[in-house]
């Protein structure tokens, strides 16, 4: 009997960390460039298997091309966050330590000071969790329109 | 009996159009600033109003607050997009045609060349849907690894 797939096992709750793999970032002055999110996917599929609560997929294109590598979160009933002008060698520690701070918050929202200084600096957008997408929206109705703003902070 | 909320009749498929009622944006050298998003939000809640399957939602900050206007467009199984520096007076009828037109996209990826210029212009980010966060994981896995490239369109 084939063994399930991991995806069936999945709780609904959990996370998604998405790495654009697309994006691509000039190297000096040679007119080359490298793709940035392709190492940074690696590092942090590496750094976070087998940790609960917290998927790591690579995606084509999060449309923030002018500013790689790009990261967005989602999941359950949590804000969407999108996270860029990230790079590997300076934001690995912090990426792995704001998607475990977002995996514990059910709204997705980490108070400010708990934030990764990348994240804080970094962050390119946040959309509320769909108040009709998901199964259940009737126990839990999203709070969108009085959550905290952001800028104020 | 009472009447039954009116989310509770709402299709798990329907798209919610959220408006940024937040971000400012300054009124010439005058030191003075408007919120572009409160006349946004109920302009497109008006013309939407009654329409199928697209719900109007004002929420609080994006986070995209060098951009206004902004809004973002999510539901089902579809891509979640962010477009930002919209105004009503100039982009009110590309909206509309391009949320209904988001309505009609099963993955809410719209073809390039229809979409309205001012979505074009104006992307900020794009998430694709969770593939745990809903119901119908099952039934329709995500494909967000082979989805097409918006930079190379």
């Amino acid at each position: 009997m084939p063994e399930e797939p991991a995806m069936d096992r999945a709780d609904p709750t959990d996370v998604t960390l998405f790495v654009c793999t697309t994006c691509r970032r000039a190297i000096g002055e040679s007119g080359d460039f490298e793709r940035p999110g392709e190492p940074l996917h690696a590092a942090l599929a590496d750094r976070l298997a087998g940790v609960a609560g917290i998927a790591v997929t690579a995606t084509e294109c999060l449309s923030v091309c002018k500013r790689p590598g790009t990261i967005a979160l989602s999941g359950g009933r949590r804000w969407t966050y999108v996270i860029g002008d990230l790079d590997l060698a300076a934001h690995l520690d912090e990426i792995v330590a704001g998607a475990l701070a977002y995996r514990e918050a059910p709204d997705g929202i980490v108070p400010w000071r708990e934030r990764p200084q990348c994240f804080k600096k970094g962050v390119v957008a946040r959309i509320p969790p769909s108040p009709l997408g998901v199964a259940d929206v009737r126990a839990a109705p999203v709070s969108s329109s009085t959550a905290p703003s952001e800028a104020a902070e």
